[in-house]
Formats: C-alpha cells, structure tokens, sequence
C-alpha cells in the first residue's frame, strides 16, 4: 500500500513537539502540506487557510486537525466534505454535539473519522487495565496537578470559553480512566474553581460513581508548582496500583510492574492508519462527555485571579 | 393484552397535574402503587421509597420516574435491575453519562427505557416541523421567557447545582427545535447569568449553528413579568413562522394555521406503551446534550441576587 497523503492543519507546539516527529518516523504517510494562521513546517508547502491547502494540493489523503478546538467543527467539515480522513487532536471539538455532526457527516461519507486521546496509549496504561480487571476495586483517586504557566505558557485559547481550562490536562486522565476501569462511571458532584478574570477553570474537584457505587474521585490543579502529578492510585483486594507519570509507569504494592518508553504519538499514527485500511472511524466522546458534564453539574466556586 | 401495571415514584405537581389525568384517561394502564418521600395519591398503596415499593408489589411492570433529576439515576438502576420498564420525566437524568449507562442496562435487560420531551408533543410541533421541511430557513430566533416565581415556586432543587435554573424550561424549546429542524445543530457560543446567591443560571442567551451555517439563537429568561414567551420564530422564504405557546399554536405570515387542544402527557402514555409493546427503547439525549454544551462552552456572567 502506497503511503497516505497526511497534511497538517494548525502548526503549534503540539505539532512540532509530537506530530512531525511520529508522522516522520512512520512509513504509513508522506507529510505534503501544512495549513496555518502563523506557523509553517519546513520542507513541504505552506497554506494560510485549509481552503488553500485542499485547492492547491488535490492529492491529500487526511489531515490532522491540531488547531484550538473552538476552530475544529468548521475544517473537520471542509475536509470531510473533501472526502480526506480526518484525524482530531484532543479535545475533539468544542461541543459534543458538533462532534456528533462531523461523525454522522464521516459516516454518511465512508471516511474515517479519529478523536484522539494520547493519553490512553501512554505506554503503562493496558498494564494497568489488565491489573485492575483481574482484581477487585475499592477505590480510585485521580490526582492531576501541573504548573499552567510551565506548560501552556500564553496559550490565550485555553483560558477562553470552550478552552476548558483545567480540564484541558485532565481530559487526558479522563481518556485513560475510561479506559482502563471495568465499567462505565458518571459524575455524581463537582466543583469548578474559576479565577475572577478567567472564563475557563483553574481547577476542580470530581466525585464519580458507577453501577456498582465504585468510589472515584479526580482532583484537577493548574496552580500546582514543584512536583506535578499526573497520577491514578485505585485500592484494590489484590493492593495498591499506582499509574504514575500520565500513564507511563505502573507499580503495585510499590514493586514497578511497567517502566517502557513513551511511544502516545506513534501508537496515534499506526492506529489512524489502522482505521483508514479498515474504513472506519474510532470516536469515543465518553472523556469530552464528562467534561460537559461537570460543567453542567458542577457548583462554580470563584478564587483569586490568576495572570500567566 | 391487560393493562401494564404501572407505579409513580416522586409524588409532586407535574405528577398530579399531568401524570394521573393522562395515566386515568388511558386504558393502557393500571395505576397500582406510588412511592415519594412526601407525596402520596389516593386510592392506591403508597410507599416511602422506590425500593419499598418494589419489595411489597411485585407486580409492577412499569414505573415513571418524576423526581428532580439529581435523584433518577438510583432509581432508575433500582427499577431496571427488578425487570420494570422506565418513563424518565424530562430531564433524563442530572447528566448525559449517567443515562448513557441506564441505556445499555436498559438494552442488556430487554427493558424500555423511555427519556419523555413533553413539549415535542405539544399540538403543532408536527406541522411545524412539516412547514420547515418544505422551505427554506433564513434564520430561527427561539424566545423562552418566564416568571420562576409563578412557575416553579420554592422549587429549592431547580437553583441546585444540577438543577439546570433557566434550562429546565429551557430544555422543552431544545426538545422542540431538535425535532422540528432539518439538520442536527450544534452551540458557537453562549452567555450564561448566575444570580450571585444561585447555583444555576437564571438567564442565557446562545447562539447555534449547522452544517448550512443556519443561524439560530435562543434567549432564555426566568425574570419574565408579565406577558410569558415560549415562541419559536423563523423567517423562511415562505415566510414568517411562529410557533408559539411552547409549541400549542402555530402561525405562518401572521395566519393561524394550528390550533388544537393540548395532549402532551397522554401522548407520552402512548408512547410509551408502544415502545413497551415493541420492545424497545426511546432516548434522545440531544436536548440534555445542547445543555451540557452551552454549560461547558459558554461564558459566566453575575448578575444579581435573586430570592423567590
């Protein structure tokens, strides 16, 4: 099979720091464009707008939407109505229900549509799932704490209504809990921390249940300098699992089980090229659906403001 | 076939002004037990919690679920896993995963799980959604504003978090325009107004689009006075069509063109049955899911404090 014509629409950090890198090393694609408002990726030829992309270079297989999610829904569509695969970074749009338009739209059009969770394929995260399906769970706290001014220094979007906030991050241990937990969980309270001059919150404070009344619980902090932690600690009949490092290293009972390479971006490509030979799409919107949820149900409580 | 005999759990206003009239005029069913922490109705055993209920009268087929929906999810569960069939009053559920989960037990048991939209049986939401499908819409303006105070007296749960404040009436026009409307739309943008003293907002004003780029706005407002709007407004190239009254009249270019006496509650006992006849379910979570968006991707504002 000859390699899949990729463009990329939205040239940021995430680009440069995860997509070119995995896109070069895999023999699935040939990289032949890029779209956007400011940035350009040397080598192939630049578009201002994703119209110009797709009116100049016809030949283009899919396209990696990178741009904010406020921006997605309307180039998902351009591309979909191109008839060019379209691969989502995360979050997949600024709503669930655009989202569901662009898969209803991929559907309609035999195209294959990927909402991209990174996280779920960091690399301790199926050792995790296969621990904890083999014992039983008592309880699960995710602690998701980083320093935004380390991490998204001036990123103006995220702080934007529909940026998300706090939730940007934690969408990631979202991604990964639904993933690895034996059944489906819901939000059962919350509490969204928004700075008096933001419009996106700074943290929050997530209680979860499930069918069988499991205890989840999700702490989210922007404002957490020194160690950061990105890590899910389940009690369970069998001992205490820890998935620390945003998925990347697993120990249960403090014995590390899993320590490999992180491979989240590579493992994104050879999946999206997987669902394109298979002509279908892969999109679950369980971690975007609770983020809405926590927004709807969740008591808003304001503190301090907070500048980058 | 022998009338299902069907139970009421959370006794309250909706339940005595709509529930029992709609339930004693339909022959489907036999109206056997009722259980509210508060509520009782005459001539029927009554209990203090679904569970009790359930224990003392095993022959309930069915049950319809009308307490605030930060309590549904339990009860629902509870009614399911016995084998009962569920009418869900309107919203579904305090958030979009957990119905999601009530879905797929409802689907392993072989059980009908029906999520009820009143309004869209309102009288001339069918021959509104006729008129549209036969024009072209220019644009759609939705105008749904009341006085709480009359409407919702010391309905302490409504200003909760997950109440949902202005989206409780909000949601019928969401039912409404999601069947009425050609295409799926999706939010761009929202302004949300929480009273200083409130859990949940008293006002909001979003703006929706589709794949057409339809424009389509809503203003919702619980500080009406005086004259109350549940109009649904849209200039069309056939003209100006007003579905007012939430969804009872209907008028194009100024001439009445429905007007029928309403039967929204005994339209939904229909329903119901057939899809229990059928063997299958009814959940459309697009009205709660434009919920879940505009709270995720809208913008807060204060306003004042507001007491009942």
């Amino acid at each position: 099979m000859s390699p899949i014509r990729i463009a990329i629409v939205g040239v940021g950090k995430i680009v440069r720091d995860q997509h070119l890198p995995a896109l070069a090393k895999n023999a699935d694609y040939q990289l032949v464009a890029a779209a956007s408002r400011h940035g350009t990726v040397d080598g192939i030829d630049n578009f201002k707008s994703i119209e110009a992309m797709l009116d100049a270079v016809s030949s283009i297989e899919a396209v990696s939407l990178c741009m904010p999610p406020q921006y997605r829904y309307e180039a998902a569509r351009t591309a979909l109505e191109a008839g060019k695969h379209v691969f989502l970074e995360k979050p997949p749009g600024a709503t669930l229900s655009e989202v569901a338009d662009l898969q209803a739209l991929a559907e309609a059009k035999g195209l294959s549509l990927f909402a991209s969770w990174h996280s779920r394929y960091a690399p301790a995260v199926e050792a995790a799932k296969a621990f904890l399906a083999s014992t039983t769970i008592r309880n699960v706290k995710i602690i998701w704490k980083e320093d935004v001014r380390h991490w998204h220094p001036n990123q103006e979007w995220i702080w934007a209504a529909g940026g998300l906030g706090v939730f940007d991050p934690g969408i990631n241990a979202l991604s990964i809990i639904t993933h690895i937990l034996p059944r489906p969980i819901f939000i059962t309270s919350a509490t969204l921390e928004f700075p008096e001059n933001r419009d996106a919150p700074i943290a929050a404070s997530i209680a979860f249940s499930d069918a069988q009344k499991l205890d989840v619980s999700a702490e989210f902090d922007w404002r957490q300098t020194g160690k950061q932690s990105w890590d899910i600690v389940a009690e369970t009949e069998a001992g205490e699992m820890i998935l620390s490092e945003g998925g990347a290293k697993l120990s249960v009972n403090g014995k590390i089980a899993h320590d490999e390479p992180e491979q989240e971006y590579p493992m994104l490509y050879r999946r999206f090229a997987e669902i394109i030979k298979e002509g279908r799409s892969d999109v679950d919107l369980s971690p975007l659906r609770h983020v809405a949820d926590a927004f709807m149900l969740g008591r808003r409580k304001f503190v301090e403001v907070f500048y980058d």
